[in-house]
């Protein structure tokens, strides 16, 4: 894959919801919000249910849909990111590191707290933008 | 179906964007956001564009998974509806039934002089929900 661009990067950095399909053994469709923490390069790292029907779909089909957005009543403002991923668990160190991260990015898993469940690295493997230009200077 | 509850009915209705998953023909998820109709009973309208991605994955497999959500840093105040709706294209009166509701809900549609693309009925199956309260009185 090209690198993705800075203004993409930091585009993904900073979204506090991000929304993933798969697909079902079944063949159908699936979609949730979850919270995105990024390493800055091509991973996107989600905690999910691992009895969820996303942590079913994904032992079957690892290939997932991630895209983050921006609504705005002003279409002019309209931005979105979809990015194309294969999805595999992460385990010892890199969870560790993963864990500090998300820690970080969102106190509220304090208030839950939720202790890593079934922690995916979503491994990017292409990517579609509309409307996400560079920063201004 | 169960009929949907009045405070689902009215937090679909309210929603200015949804997020829709989709199943490509070679078996890769796909989701977009997208503007959506409702018709307060159990279909939700919305325009694509034929040649899309979307309108590509629909016509091979018309189950689609629509997200209505809104994130919330209280996590106590996430919200989520998923729909599982099976599509077909729309046309003849009731298309223009729908693009009449559509472009009341949107006005911006005038600003980029939309017309009527594949206008698709996301006929809901099933209804699954989270955080959504019946209003208080």
């Amino acid at each position: 894959m090209k690198d993705l661009t800075s203004a993409v990067r930091a585009y993904i950095d900073a979204a506090r919801v991000c929304r993933i399909a798969t697909v079902r053994p079944d063949g159908e469709p699936h979609v949730i919000p979850v919270c995105p923490v990024f390493d800055g390069d091509a991973t996107i790292y989600v905690d999910i249910g691992p009895k969820s029907a996303t942590g079913h779909a994904i032992a079957n089909e690892a290939r997932v849909a991630v895209l983050i957005d921006d609504y705005d009543e002003n279409w002019t403002l309209l931005r979105k990111v979809l990015l194309k991923c294969r999805a595999d668990e992460v385990t010892g160190t890199e969870r560790d590191t993963v864990w500090e991260r998300i820690r970080t990015k969102y106190p509220q898993y304090a208030s839950v707290d939720w202790q890593p469940r079934q922690t995916m690295a979503l491994r990017i493997y292409d990517c579609i933008q509309e409307g996400i230009a560079a920063p201004a200077h």
